[in-house]
């Protein structure tokens, strides 16, 4: 019935997502800040974003929107005046919402304010310090280890001050008001993976999905992690009861298998149909209970919101040595594995798309299919079995209990193999749409 | 209460049985004609059947009654007069429901109607086209691979034309009115683990529980795979309700541990007993999900029938490689295992018989089993030991919850022993029949 | 909230639990006389026990409370007048509740009164013939197996007359009249950890619990094993409904694992919590169903009675070749094995006293727990994370329909971890106490 029903990955996808991650790559992006309107500039070459700017101290549930933070410049030189840490080679040198400053300090005051990974002594390590004012340096510790006793110019070139907090949205219409949200966080700077990898899925999705017709729909956010979720629930809260369905994205171009997080429900739709995307994606997986931790299914699934959102990565944050470090770079996501991963999220929307429940119009006994051409007349072909044992379970499990996915679940079959099976006997008036009050469709 | 209760497997089973199938091996089976009415005509020696014919034609939910087939002789002939195929050494050399024919073809032609099984070249498959017309030979593929260029006379001197479908049918009265359904398909030719062990296994089952006092009703149905059942339930809608517990006999001969499929309900009583049955039966055993495919428990519970009726077999079909082929010959059963699955079948009969509900009228502590001689006064013999512990189970979990059957289950120990035990207390007024609204007996 | 919260095992408790095992490990005791009158005088010294003395021939639900059976003095002599067996050495020797006896008997008449163990020829079978009169001796089987044709001298200076059933009982009284029961039984003579393991475990535990501000009421009860929880609940049968949850407590002092077997309900709040709380333990543990033998929560698990009461257990009896034997001695247990079992029932009170059910005041996202000083400032620290992911667990989970157990038991976490994060979150009125009708709290 949708119109994603026959779309298939395009085959230019995967390219196109890893130009974008390439173009948004070194762009320093922060939850605030120039970094983030610059990135959604970009987006909008491709998808019609609406861009939200919410100023600085707008409360939003417990929290306020911060200061917005810019940087220009960052270094630190030695007496030498040899710049051994510079911004300009890599964002990730400087504490993310570092304040800025501008002195001379010893070696024993510097290194309160740097920052490495001893276990990855090559890679820079990604720092924050959002809410707790500080500045400092990330570097790599075979660089601090050959720090020595000296006097250092520290010089970060940075603004905290009023502002706003930017963030892009686009909303695909369908047929109905239900809506399927799907946030991704786009407040990291020079990550690959975590998370420019789910912001240009998000983006070819959405504009794939712009062109279909649709039963649902789509509400795409851009949003800086935890503050970017509360800012936008909290002056969308009317906007809430009408999400039906949700994903995070996020981690979704390393080369790992997927990982579904499910979400508070656990057994939701969602819950469901991406379990089982998941499972019959020919890739290894695993499907994930609800942690009240992660990226933003958090908010949306904090008590009070309780919306149906799950998460949908691959190798999960904090799994991979390279998450959170320069490692997880251009080399670290690759083309074939956003399109996998793009290949998944259709194949999710698909089946809450086409998520149909009938009615069988020949409940008592098989009807007979030979005589209407379902029945292959020479048996043993494989394909044309298959296809008949999955006529008889939609025709067994259609009593207005069974959607298509709880039949494909029961069955084990794959959804579309069911969703096949369904529209042939559709088309042979053996199923009607279930209808209760009126609706044309339900779904469990 | 039932006077299945202390009943045994007949020593003599085994082999009546084995004789019954050997006397009916011969004939030429189908779903239709005179090979069934023989057949029925044989097993009406043991149990007084009903048999009904129901016209061509006739409309049976989605399906019509087919036209009758008979054959008396079919051969194909080399050019020397040779007899290269000959229905009278094998009627599995006929495509079963094969249309009359009487030419001379070429190799090539001939080859179009031929049906081997190279897999197991020896073999002679077993073929149908019961609503595709057609022609056809079965033959080993060694046979096949000897064909040489030649002119070949083919025979089939068979009819297909209006008569009827010929089915048998026995019920016995017990207390209730409420039934058990037993369903056996007896419409293959020479093949005799499916399903002349099932309807054997049926005829001796009807002819020892004629001879009892029973709690409920024993309807058998002798019937051609899904027409019959299908032409059954068509006719006997108001009949339908009638039915408790159903069980579809097939493939119980065979050297394999038992299979109990699953009704369509998943936990009914039949569910639930056959289960456990099988579970103590000290073979190896598989307990499988109800699936919308295999014999006519598919038309028994299909979603508008819906009825609680499992399939008990040994090996399932299609799992064993003689499977509708010659090799499901009189050597491939045997005396024995057709005894076992007797056996099963009564104790599977005795549980839904006595599987009672009781309530304990000491339930504040436990009765004091002692000082009415239900406690062994010398400890540590095995029996008696197990015996006291199933009295304690019985006691305890007869609160008008419990079934004897639950009771058998939460416990691990078997319906017999939890059965025994219940007598034992009931024999002493520890326990009374559960009532609810007058009922003397209700099961889960 | 409750006196338990931060309290810790004493370091003195094995020893003195030990010390009272030691003091009461030579008396005789059986149902009733003076070895049951004489150790509860000697609990009396540690906890103000009620002592209770139900007279002989007292309707007891099904059963009666029997004549009371005293001792003196037992002994068997050969024709030298040599006592090859003594009462004074084992009271064990005595078959428990022989009647009196007094006669030169036969070595073939002998033998039928003796019980020896011949897989553990060295040690004492301990037997009971309460409800069917006889007399006995038990010794070692290779004593047994010395015995040569001779006429013995046998002796029995008991009693069996009128008189009474004694068990002790102790009740503190907390916050609410809800109860928690414990019961050990305290009828076995020479036999340390079946039960005076339990019993020391009680009488310490009381000690520490009526020192504490608690919210449940605790009832502790010293009572013959069947007999006396039989007699317990028929004369305290108005009491019953008070109690919310229940312990037996039997063989705490072996070496073991932990073994807590479920009450018939299954998912009581005692059988979660004490689940939660054996697996925390760090010890080796099983969780069993309920099964209707065992100690006395046979009675209370009736099913006319049907409390939440669970059993806890290190080996449960009849696992452990001592069991019932002369080697269930003072070598058997051991106080460090006491003192653990010690901390473990803590636990469970703990869990059972706290078990609190709180409502997150701030539902709609994480609260900003960074501004609330909640959040470690410095990442990366174990124990601040661990505390990090307790509180959002505990924020994320707390909305009304989730106990601190329930979270404990979702979050993987220990209960201790989930009560320390729910005290910090209501120390900032990020929690409230759940309340339905007015209760300030309610458990699940």
């Amino acid at each position: 019935m949708s119109g994603l029903n026959s779309v298939d990955t395009p085959e230019t996808a995967g390219t196109e997502m890893y130009g974008l991650i390439s173009e948004l790559y070194p762009i320093c992006r922060s939850i605030t800040g120039s970094g983030v309107r610059e990135t959604m500039g970009i987006l909008r070459k491709h998808i019609p974003l609406t861009i939200h700017e919410v100023p600085t101290g707008t409360s939003v549930f417990d929290w306020t929107v911060p200061k917005e933070w810019n940087i220009q410049d960052a270094y630190v030189k030695n007496s030498r005046g040899e710049k051994i840490i510079d911004f300009r080679k890599s964002n990730l040198h400087v504490l993310n919402y570092s304040l800025p400053v501008n002195k001379t300090v010893s070696l024993k005051e510097l290194k309160e304010h740097l920052f490495t990974l001893p276990e990855h002594p090559d890679w820079i390590p990604y720092r924050t310090s959002y809410y707790h004012e500080n500045w400092g340096f990330c570097i790599s510790h075979n660089r601090f280890l050959e720090l020595r006793e000296d006097q250092y110019e520290v010089c970060i070139d940075s603004t905290l001050s009023e502002g706003s907090l930017t963030y892009g949205e686009y909303t695909i219409k369908g047929e109905s008001d239900e809506e399927i949200l799907i946030s991704s966080h786009s407040c990291h700077p020079s990550l690959c993976n975590d998370n420019l990898s789910g912001v240009a899925l998000a983006v070819f999705l959405a504009k794939l999905l712009s062109k279909l017709s649709l039963k649902y729909s789509y509400r795409f956010l851009f949003i800086p992690g935890t503050i970017g979720s509360i800012t936008w629930l909290a002056l969308n809260e009317h906007r809430v009861q009408r999400i039906r369905h949700g994903l995070v994205f996020a981690c979704l171009g390393d080369a790992g298998g997927f990982t579904y997080k499910k979400s508070r429900w656990g057994d939701a739709e969602i819950d469901r149909a991406a379990a089982h995307a998941v499972k019959h994606s020919g890739k290894t997986y695993e499907i994930a209970e609800f942690i009240p931790f992660g990226y933003d299914e958090r908010q949306y699934c904090s008590p009070g919101i309780n919306l149906p959102v799950g998460c949908i990565m691959r190798t999960p944050h904090g799994c991979y040595p390279e998450y959170h470090t320069s490692a997880d770079d251009l080399e670290f996501v690759r083309s074939e594995y956003l399109t996998e991963s793009y290949s998944l999220c259709l194949a999710i929307f698909n089946i809450l798309e086409n998520n149909l429940r009938y009615v069988n119009q020949n409940p008592k006994c098989e009807p007979q299919l030979g005589r209407r051409g379902l029945y292959a007349t020479i048996g043993g072909q494989q394909d044309a079995r298959a296809r008949e044992l999955a006529m008889l379970w939609v025709l067994n499990l259609s009593d207005g209990e069974h959607t298509l996915l709880n039949i494909a679940e029961q069955s084990g079959l794959k959804f579309e193999t069911i969703k096949d099976a369904a529209d042939a006997l559709y088309a042979q008036d053996l199923l009607k749409l279930y209808s209760a009050g009126g609706a044309e469709h339900a779904t469990l």
